[in-house]
């Protein structure tokens, strides 16, 4: 039984972990494939300590067969493919006004309690999606980012016939593109890296360096001036919090997908000036999980263009230093059997 | 025909002005009060000089009787009472998406054209609301900042059972929070000058400085820690920015209502942790005016204790050093009769 364990200061180290048997209501699985997330790459750099207890299993876009159940689990049997859905609720309470998933109780597991990286894992049976037989376990690793992206287009309520910019072309900006693309939306990818600009373009997606061009300006061009419906801030950059408010039209809707741990100016004569809105957008409820299932197998979201590298879990620490050292890539998995 | 013209240098000056015979689909109104709004003092102290031309008859909180109608006039009489949706609409642009009252091309009669600060004055028909019998002159000057205050709770989304806070007790403020009543919530007004606190607790208004206490621990321990369904920023200043991203739940609504001339800084980490929601809000629509109208004839909006001071054309001068050095004032009307 391996684990890919955080241990502060840019190390995850390969141990043993304990194979946990199912307690009611819970399900044990046979981990197949992990990705590495942005949120794993903070953690490594230590951006997450003050809420990541040392050693740490992370982990929490994960694939898995499930091979054990707990008393009263009837949602899957053994041997059905999942992915996972990482929310541990807490207890409600009014602030959360119904919203669990992001709930003032909830955990993440992953970050606030144990991960998927590692070969054998213990989650409560209702974090758990079956996947199609159509869907490889590789991509079944991908549901949780495709959920993510689920989400966000939700909240941005973006329609058929709509234009929208997305800001930042990672992982969740490419996957909210092809999202909001299948949705009817023409899409304006905003990003600077060109292997992931050239990348966006082989998905079908317009993308736009606005290091060379302005960005404001490309929009008005391509939309003679309607401008855009939905803008999407992925970046979770300064200029991208600064342009975000130059590109919708009125009533025009900012989804707030990145995180800003600090606060930034924001052009707020803009919301005034054109009704404009901003929605906050955070992890996914459990419909998204369905959505992205049902995307991903479909084909719609090129997942197999979007799986930059798998490695064994041996390869772990290699893997966050690659992450590091290339700004091109997307997807890192890690394969735990 | 007297009017108030604004000649730059904080100086209104009296001046004749010209009795326009209404051209067809025009209306000639006798003013009967003009309302002073922030807008007006932002005018006076030279901050709008770039779009106000000089000199200009400013004012646009305006109450009439209709004297002269213009060929195809139908939707009014001659003697009729009636307030002014001071909007001009310019061509739609497909940026507008429909929404005239914020479109491109509009224009705000008042600032970019003559206002209302004239005995005689000339407008286009649809802009006339009529005002029924039973409000008079006085509150119906009053109509154009209650359509404004309509408007924004009717942005906000505010529902019967709901908790909302409005950041600034001014003339807007008050408003907001007794439109947001009258739909059935519970408001807390944060306000920092006291006499503007005691005005509204006289209006049944539950009213918090915060520089006295902390704003998200008066509304946390007023709510039992469900905190605000919907946030009003009306205040225009930087702590009221700051605070805003403190006070809303889950999926609250935070309503931009006043206007930041320059970036602010914004929690946006908020907006992604709790879903949050911020909403820009600018000038109303035909229902607005319709509801204020309907508001304020049952009496809610109690706008006798809102109007301090009623002055003649002639002391128009006077009147804004008197508002410029009186931060406890609300209303002033200027007479134009």
């Amino acid at each position: 039984m391996k684990s890919a364990q955080y241990q502060g200061n840019r190390r995850v180290a390969i141990g043993e972990s304990q194979s946990l048997p199912p307690a009611a209501g819970q399900v044990r699985l046979e981990v197949a494939y992990c990705g590495i997330c942005g949120t794993d790459i903070h953690i490594f750099h230590g951006a997450m300590d003050a809420r990541v207890q040392k050693p740490q299993i992370i982990g929490h876009e994960v694939s898995a067969t499930v091979a054990e159940l707990g008393d009263g689990v009837t949602n899957v049997s053994v041997g059905d493919r999942v992915a996972v859905r990482p929310l541990f609720f807490g207890d409600p309470t009014t602030f959360d006004r119904g919203f669990s998933h992001v709930g003032k109780n909830l955990k993440f597991i992953g970050i606030d309690m144990p991960g998927g990286m590692q070969s054998s894992w213990t989650v409560p049976a209702y974090t758990l999606h079956p996947l199609p037989e159509s869907l490889s376990l590789q991509h079944g690793a991908m549901i949780e980012p495709a959920a993510v992206a689920c989400h966000d287009v939700r909240l941005g309520e973006v329609q058929s016939g709509e234009t929208c910019v997305v800001i930042g072309g990672g992982p969740i900006g490419l996957l909210i593109a092809l999202v909001a693309i299948d949705k009817g939306a023409t899409v304006i990818l905003s990003e600077v890296n060109s292997s992931r600009i050239a990348l966006a373009e082989s998905l079908g997606i317009k993308a736009i360096n606005p290091l060379d061009v302005s960005l404001p300006e490309a929009v008005s061009s391509l939309t003679d001036g309607a401008m855009a419906d939905c803008v999407f801030e992925v970046s979770g950059s300064a200029p991208g919090v600064e342009v975000m408010t130059e590109l919708p039209n009125v009533r025009g809707r900012i989804v707030m997908v990145a995180i800003h741990p600090q606060p930034k100016p924001v052009n707020l004569f803009k919301f005034f000036w054109s009704e404009i809105k901003m929605i906050g957008a955070r992890l996914y409820e459990e419909q998204d999980f369905e959505e992205a299932i049902q995307l991903a197998a479909s084909g719609k979201l090129h997942l197999d263009k979007l799986i930059t590298q798998v490695s064994p879990i041996e390869e772990v620490q290699q893997t966050f230093e690659t992450i590091d050292a290339n700004p091109d890539g997307i997807k890192y998995l890690i394969a735990l059997q």
